[in-house]
């Protein structure tokens, strides 16, 4: 038997049961946002403006939180809304309402459009492709650079394809490789020339705040650049709480031209009475201001940068040297991302599952499912504690020796 | 200058700015929540069975709260679905899923059936056409009656014109004429054959537990009869706390057979990673169970009954014997229908508005916001305090007065 070979029936004889396989934050993390069990209080239910945040009403969701994420999330505090407790829904919604109401400058409504295709930088967010799927909309990809979506390639495919109607963007912090957006990007993103009128930037800024390190990373401002440039309704923004404050019971934001806000105001007005005000109360009476949210991030990256270190510390300890094993060093989010020789991604995940390590099922970064290369791995570090975290990757590592070795 | 002409006159001297527009609750009614600001409590994030409701997850929403919930919703508590803060939301996203995916028994998807339209019983509930108008389905009026919708025209409409793929239904204290179903309308409702096999009913028992007298009524319960009769996957079942706990901070219930809720699940697993199970942890805690629900309606009975009340007297000492004024004694939900000569309701509307007296739209509770024969105006006196109500309704006998005099 290898060193490897035993390596891995020694790891298998531990008997693990260990998880990386979703961003999800941490019970420390959540207990960061403690306070907002108790809130608003009793007695304390009215918004600044008089509001009574318990009652029905206030669709476009409480100015006071709007005003503290507004410079966050690069978005006029006018023109952003805020939701219930998830932008996935806010993006899919949004996704909805263009399928069954004519967009700002749409010449049909998208499901009398014949295809509606969306372009997919790969590697990706495996739930944004879950929304284009079940909307019936295909998804076309483009590769990522460290500079975001190969632009060279966005350019030349929405150019000539009118059924080309947007393109998925995390601009800041990537799912899965940690990428941000040149200004460069975002430049050509936001003045390119696309043959549908209604083309749109789903804009995920699910971690405008989420820095790993000091250096407080800014991407360039999409909404004033696709101004400037005569595209003023092309980007929709989105961003959340789900990773800063409570993930299952945060708040999350939509914003946008005004064109576009009307429009979405509009149709979301015969969907729902208002959003839970009451709960973006309590977040802005947790978070008080811009100062108090930067603050509370800082807290986060207190908790998960150690997590990061050691997935970096053991993947350097044995592949420093290992052609075609690499991965990325992101400065905010919750991925790294794992590059392997091809065909090999699928099965570290197997020997990995086999020894009780789950890890995110390979080609989940690519939409269907299929990763042509099969040689990218996404792990996500925050959940677990650090030792379990040291065990999972220690494991990984093993697997990943296996793999490389019988190949 | 006639009688009734200076009362109205003397009427609008005294500047009112009162509203009987819309069945919202009012502060004193959100009071009774008031525990719910506080909770679930600081280190109190725990369902019953040990979830975090903090972190994403749990579709369905949490056990322990559709366990109260079940039995007044007349579902199973497995095939009960607790969502985010509205019922609306709900019944909207179920028609976005029907019309973008087919429906367990569906031919197609609806946006490839052609035309598709939903029954409208009339008066009814403004918000149901809203939902219908904005995603292009059509609406088609049927009478209702004391017992419900006229069930021979439903019976006649839905057996030949497989185009009509469903009908609203306010089951119990129906908006807006305070109707019940009787057990006869509910047994054909859930046994008519039908032309279309995918046909639902929107079973919007937004009233359930909202009792204006003791005598507590119960309806049919039509997911049982529904299932008797063959048709199992006919009903979907609408609910909330909204009008329970607190109006834009509640939580709303979706229920229907397991093969509806197995479809409605999967496509909401891709638009969202969970309801806020904080809020549902909150209000289990909060009203704990069947008998805390029903304690805890009482004491809405007891603030909004001698509002009610009020709107009885104040009615019935001016029109007792007027021939062609009528209105409805509802014993639960949140109004009062008037009904005057016909053409006259706008000009009430009109008179009371110039006098300071908001009501809601004549025609409102009729699709496209026509009531052909103008005759029905919709009181909602749970909002204001009583002595609001009390000016309010002498406002509007003083301006019903005068335009049956003008007449």
């Amino acid at each position: 038997m290898t060193d490897a070979a035993a390596a891995y029936e020694e790891l298998k004889a531990q008997g693990l049961k260990l998880d990386l396989t979703r961003g999800k934050p941490s019970a420390e993390q959540l207990d960061l946002a403690a306070p907002l069990l108790d809130l608003p209080g009793a007695g304390n239910h009215k918004a600044a403006d008089g509001t009574d945040t318990r009652n029905y009403g206030g669709g476009q969701g409480l100015p006071e939180l709007r005003e503290i994420f507004a410079p966050f999330l690069q978005v006029p505090a006018g023109q952003l809304i805020a939701g219930n407790n998830g932008s996935l829904e806010l993006m899919h919604d949004t996704l909805v309402n263009a399928l069954l109401n004519a967009l700002p400058g749409a010449p049909t409504r998208w499901v009398d459009a014949g295809r509606v295709a969306f372009l997919a930088p790969v590697p990706g967010y495996d739930r944004h492709y879950g929304v284009c799927e079940r909307l019936g909309i295909d998804l076309v990809t483009v590769p990522m650079t460290a500079d975001g979506p190969d632009m060279d390639e966005v350019e030349r495919l929405v150019a000539d394809d009118p059924s080309i109607k947007g393109i998925w963007c995390v601009p800041k912090y990537s799912n899965p490789d940690g990428a941000v957006y040149s200004d460069e990007t975002v430049r050509r993103l936001a003045a390119m020339p696309t043959a549908a009128p209604d083309f749109r930037i789903m804009w995920d800024n699910a971690y405008a705040v989420h820095h790993l390190t000091t250096d407080e990373i800014e991407v360039a401002d999409v909404l004033a650049l696709a101004a400037e440039a005569g595209n003023p309704d092309r980007p929709f923004v989105f961003g959340s709480t789900s990773k800063i404050t409570l993930a299952g019971a945060g708040v999350a934001f939509f914003g946008a031209s005004q064109a576009n806000v009307d429009w979405w105001l509009k149709l979301a007005s015969k969907r729902t009475i208002g959003p839970d005000k009451v709960n973006q109360l309590r977040h802005a009476l947790f978070l008080e201001d811009g100062e108090g949210l930067r603050a509370h991030m800082a807290a986060h990256r207190e908790l998960i940068a150690p997590k990061f270190a050691m997935v970096e510390r053991l993947l350097a300890e044995s592949f420093s040297d290992t052609p075609g094993v690499t991965w990325t060093h992101p400065k905010g989010g919750y991925f790294v991302n794992l590059v392997v020789p091809d065909g090999l991604a699928s099965e570290v995940v197997r020997l990995a599952k086999e020894a009780g390590i789950a890890l995110t099922p390979a080609g989940a970064t690519h939409p269907y499912g299929k990763d042509p290369q099969d040689a990218i791995i996404r792990l996500a570090p925050t959940l677990p504690p650090l030792d379990e975290i040291e065990n999972a990757m220690a494991g990984v590592v093993v697997c990943l020796k296996l793999a490389l070795a019988r190949r």
